[in-house]
């Protein structure tokens, strides 16, 4: 069965692929240590136009996510994320696991509003019994959003500049990255997005890698002893090469920006498939993931034909479902979708 | 200055100060293992009408709910609270502390409702990905609220069915407990409101004691070797006899009861005397905290002349205050409120 | 039945008790920010002569040496302490509870040697595999320690000094610091003791309150936040007043040491007496904890007459036990033990 | 240059790379729901003579560790471990992290000593003031040790034997299972050890694999809802089938096995290699690990020519150093030792 359900149903881009062949006998050291590694990170540094920045490779999301934002935090604070956050919802506490609370704030279209955030960490401070709450740490927000949506550059110096002035970094979860510069709704470059947080990932495992999340320090100094902490997290692999050599490749020859175009295009003929079925869009989602809403009777109907997600209840007799596209749509899956619709 | 800014100004009832001093130069033993821990126990008991009961003293109440709740839930579990619970704003993020999200849903004067709460739980068990969120493990209510509200019996009971039907406790923060036993709108007894959760704890600190709460196990087995908990929580006191002789005091001859209804009381002509002002009030409360919407420059006038607590910003111009009564208010300090409002 | 199981078998020394009757009906404000609570900081600033020192009250030893270590520490840290240090062994996992390891080197008579401090932290820095380490963070002792012994001034400079050669605190369990103080063996006085650490507490639930711990920040600030961080760790009493005003008259007129000085002339007494039944002692110990070793015949015999303190197996036919004094312990006391014994 | 630095050098045994390459482009469901990791936990369960067994795939083995430790252990209690033991020295507090004490006993060549954890854990249930301590929850071993020995069935049926006793679990670290599986000393099979502990896991990323361990619950349950403190942990990869795909491929035709017996095969010719050169073992390890001692002087001449671990310090002029051997170890690679050696 030809499936939608998500960009992480392939194994890895054949060119990732074919560097963790090529590379294979050579021996490397372990822990992250290897040349690929810092070939890698040197890469992603340019990528970024940040020198300084400091980088690290961690295996998946929500790994990333926790580490980041548990040794970034004090232990009095913490961290601003909206309602429908990956780390509000779906890290199955994963935040609170290390002690810190997630402050949800409302969103729209999955997205903070930085008036929003200034009015929240503005009414912390005003309020006289603020000593007995957790302090505000950091903002957290994903770019893409869990909903496919997109900050625009203004939305994002908005909350910049909301972090500035209460001096907390401002932290982008990209675990879809790629699939977000790519789109035609996208105004920032990476450069630009590395200049508006003190700290990103850059996703592999939903663009075009097996596994591994790049770290980027680039507004603010990892903390201190990044790597004892990554290992006391359980997140560092021995054969740290495994993440290296994929991020290697991918910002080698600029691969990671070329997935994130094709996915585009294909998403951008996934729309004009879903459209032509006259199915309504649940969101307007600028990149690779699309939200519509099927009857339950549709659903019941294709769930054994193709491949998507459950999303969330629309009413009693719908529901939200995603379809999204990756380095790996092909047209025949297109094709495909367009019949079975 | 006299003050009503909260319940805590005073030290102890001079019963209970009493019984510290009369008992002072006895030999216990520590940790709680001492007679007056046990014979007040067995006075708690036989108040709450559950003979099988496990009763413990823990020092306060923010010690008592990240004990209590930590120690109960499970790794995956969090616990659902009002937006206004003082787990979910007041407690410096300790749940979380302990690992365990605050999942926080609406609430209305400071009550969560029964059907929000169903529409919770069984949105998480239809979600097909709920197995990458934290479960609801408990519900946690205070009794009275943040706002002095209280819920009516018919409330508890649905809150309770609610719990029993996915098979999670309903704990109950009583820190003001006394208080809302005596109001004129309560409708539960102190057994019947025992029946009508898992797990409670009678306020002492709030209602009488220099410190100290009872967490009463009714409905539910205390988890294993609490003990051995709460001293991993820094909770036990080496002179546990401290909290026993005065959980013992107040639960001899009615005393605990006795300070409720003298609260509500003095909460009565509290009550007249800001309304004999025109002052509004922000919510109607039937127990000993009210709460007025004060303009600005009103405050600013007062708050030399009279003690009370800033609640929250009401508008540009106004702010919820709160004034409280307790054991200890009298009707000189009553009648003086009444001159320099 | 007389007992001599601990220092915390009576409630408060008279004249603790007596200021908590005389100022009860006082209104003072909440959470450690009342008048007595500041008189008490100063006396203890006076008494350490550090007057830039902060301090803070919290209500149980377990639960100060879980706040100190838990806040000070970084993540990627653990605390050095004694094989036998209470951390280490009767605080129930405390302090791995909230994340650090306890680094536990072997000690001799409770006491860590500085030279095996040093060989420690060298170690540590030495092996090329350290980051792979939790980091040495900061180094626990008690005074006394955990067997009546205490560290000679020599020993304190030499262990301080390790510490400032890595940059790392030293912490001082001071449970018992009054008896410390005023044995013959101390040769330390409390100005110097405060100069030859980075944070002590002072005892109070063992030396003459009912409850309560001083911590002084004397060679370091404490940690930011550090009233948010107490009342998440749930450390806060609502009525702060309680330790205040017991410390308050603990540090008027010099009672502290006068219960110290009282209960170091009953050892010395009581001492006699073990010593005269020919009862031979485990250790040495200069104040007020006594430990002895009793057949486990005579134990049997013993145990309904009077009350000491199991404290661990000597042989197979001997069992160590303590004999403590305390403020409270009487003339009549000991000429009661003389006669049982 | 050649190195025998450590069992991690290179990255896929060929096979397994070549399961990953050609799986590569079929679409599967996430998060280790996909057929690839369904037919490698048959596989597991079938070679370990474990139809019932509960089989999770996790990324490393810290992270293994620390998610199975946490789990397990209820809050009050810690794991008994080696001094030694990789949780206890080189996991940088991961364990801590979760909140649970490392109970380090002393080690004999790597390895407990059942005497010694039966003494022990009847010492603690012996002390009076036992609940005041964390209580003994688990018993943590490696198999091969951290240096590289082996418990005889016998010493597993001892220790299996204390652990039963006291109705605890044995926990069985297998990250280089295969290399002691085919040691010649090596007198269990996969079946015997399964049963001879209640979980343990099989490693991947030392024997064959880019990475990936799998856990096997072979004598209890797996934690209920162990799936979701997976993903809470941070420990759960997007796509699964990356260690599903290795694991299917490791256990089929028994190519773990050949790993192991190959790495053992090789062993043996490089100790005849260190024994011809004269060096003395620190520890006589019957599997793919060697600890030579080296002169200070000969480690510097040969840190240029050869790779190898610094293990610990021996003497002043002498260091102990690993030697290891992997599936990727050829004869070429050996003969290049016994030349520059």
């Amino acid at each position: 069965m030809i499936s939608f359900a998500s960009d992480y149903l392939e194994g890895a881009h054949p060119a990732v692929l074919d560097a963790l062949v090529r590379t294979n006998l050579e021996q490397l050291s372990g822990y992250g240590t290897d040349a690929y590694c810092e070939s890698a990170k040197k890469k992603i540094r340019d990528a970024c136009g940040c020198p300084e920045a400091e980088v690290f490779f961690v295996a998946g999301g929500t790994q990333t996510n926790q580490l980041v934002i548990s040794t970034v935090l004090r232990g009095f604070e913490g961290v601003i994320a909206a309602k429908t956050g990956h780390i509000s919802v779906h890290e199955a506490g994963a935040i609170e696991f290390t002690g810190h609370k997630v402050m949800e704030l409302p969103s729209r279209e999955g997205k903070l509003d930085a008036d929003a955030v200034r009015d929240y960490i503005s009414g912390f401070y005003a309020d006289e019994n603020h000593e007995h709450m957790p302090f505000p740490g950091m903002v957290y927000i994903s770019y893409p959003t869990e909903y496919g949506t997109l900050y625009s550059r203004r939305e994002l110096e908005a909350l910049h500049a909301v972090c500035r002035d209460y001096s907390i970094p401002l932290f982008v979860d990209g675990a879809r990255l790629g699939y977000g510069l790519a789109s035609r709704e996208c105004d920032v470059t990476l450069p630009e997005l590395a200049r508006l947080c003190e700290v990103f990932y850059i996703g592999g495992t939903k663009v075009g890698a097996l596994c591994g999340e790049a770290v980027v320090f680039c507004g603010m100094p990892a903390p201190e002893h990044f790597v004892t902490l990554t290992k006391q997290h359980g997140a560092m692999l021995a054969k740290g090469r495994l993440i290296g050599v994929q991020f290697d490749a991918l910002f080698t020859g600029g691969l990671y920006f070329e997935i994130g175009r094709r996915a585009i295009e294909m998403t951008e003929k996934l729309k004009a498939v879903l459209r032509g079925k006259g199915l309504p869009f649940f969101i307007d989602s600028p990149t690779n993931q699309q939200f519509v809403i099927l009857k339950n009777s549709k659903l019941d109907e294709l769930k054994d034909k193709v491949g998507f997600s459950y999303w969330e209840k629309y009413d009693d007799s719908s529901t939200v479902v995603r379809f999204a596209t990756s380095w790996a749509t092909t047209d025949e899956q297109l094709e495909y979708l367009e019949i079975v619709l």
